[in-house]
């Protein structure tokens, strides 16, 4: 395993990762994020997570095929360039999936018709993405699968009372691809004091 | 500011804590941790999350009463000691919520109506969670403003096409206030490989 790294650092630093080398991630680097994961708050103490890991070449493959057939990325000239180049990445994954080595699927209890809750899900989400890049690994938050839901619970044998909330792909990172610092919107703009427009007053760095 | 925890520290030690000092907490820590926020991913990178830092007296009070009318928590005989002893603490905390020095409030575009995407600001209050167990600082991830949306945004503001995501409260830890490791369903019950109840083999530790 890497040295540890900072919290700072990590947190500063994680970004979505979609390019990946195909070379496999040792089981105890998986076994660190899904212990990251269930590390998180979850409402009431539940804890209805689940995790699956996908490695096997068929349901990547499936997985794969599905994605392929899905609605595809609209990218416009509106957009900004930050904006472009991330959407023309997720949609190069999408085509591609059957190329990540590892995924991650994170399900919640709660089922079509129930409240699903993302305040119980997207924390341990977000632990497993700051894990992996504790660990030098690439990773991205992606939510798409749920336009194949049916598809993706038949698959793999999901109970109809539980939710996909996201797939983690997981790999190595290819050559050239780095972590961060992202740009953000800044931090005046979405931070406030007291009451909404007042703007969080921070001192210059 | 205090030194730099390791990533992995924070992530096996962070813990919902109820209880606080009523000491102010330094405004470079409350930036540290809306800097760290706007770190997550965030769907698209459109970033449509805002945090409102909440301090002053008579708005605390505000929310405090409004808690007080609200549900309470239904501790029941049936539950494990580890749930109960959260719920008691839970209901205090609600009960005294003007004692708290800072509220964050983290908020996310989409209106009733509209969708709502948990996966773009529940990563960022993960990161608010974190920063604070990195920073020393007392927090929990609450999401029962809910329950009092409309008046929450009258009194702060808040535009119709926003909704509430969780309210953080912020302090220093109350004296024997301690950080975890928090007990956890094992990783057996919850991680698979491969298939839905094809247990995720870990070795021994």
């Amino acid at each position: 395993m890497p040295d540890e790294i900072g919290l700072f650092e990590a947190i500063d630093t994680q970004r979505g990762l979609r390019q990946f080398k195909p070379d496999p991630v040792p089981d105890e680097m998986i076994t660190r994020l899904l212990r990251a994961a269930i590390k998180a708050p979850s409402g009431g103490v539940r804890q209805g997570w689940s995790f699956i890991v996908i490695r096997d070449e068929e349901t990547r493959r499936k997985i794969g095929d599905l994605y392929r057939t899905g609605s595809r990325f609209d990218i416009r000239d509106d957009m900004s360039t930050q904006q472009r180049r991330v959407y023309r990445r997720a949609q190069h994954l999408e085509d591609h999936m059957e190329d990540v080595p590892v995924f991650i699927l994170a399900c919640i209890e709660g089922g079509p018709g129930g409240p699903v809750s993302g305040a119980s899900i997207y924390p341990a989400v977000q632990n497993i993405l700051l894990a992996a890049r504790g660990l030098g690994l690439a990773s991205v938050l992606t939510t798409r699968q749920s336009r194949f839901e049916p598809e993706i619970k038949d698959i793999l044998g999901i109970p109809e009372n539980v939710t996909t909330a996201a797939i983690l792909p997981i790999g190595f990172p290819a050559e050239g691809v780095r972590y961060g610092p992202t740009r953000r919107r800044p931090l005046e703009e979405v931070a406030f004091d007291g009451h909404w427009g007042n703007t969080w007053k921070t001192e210059a760095e």
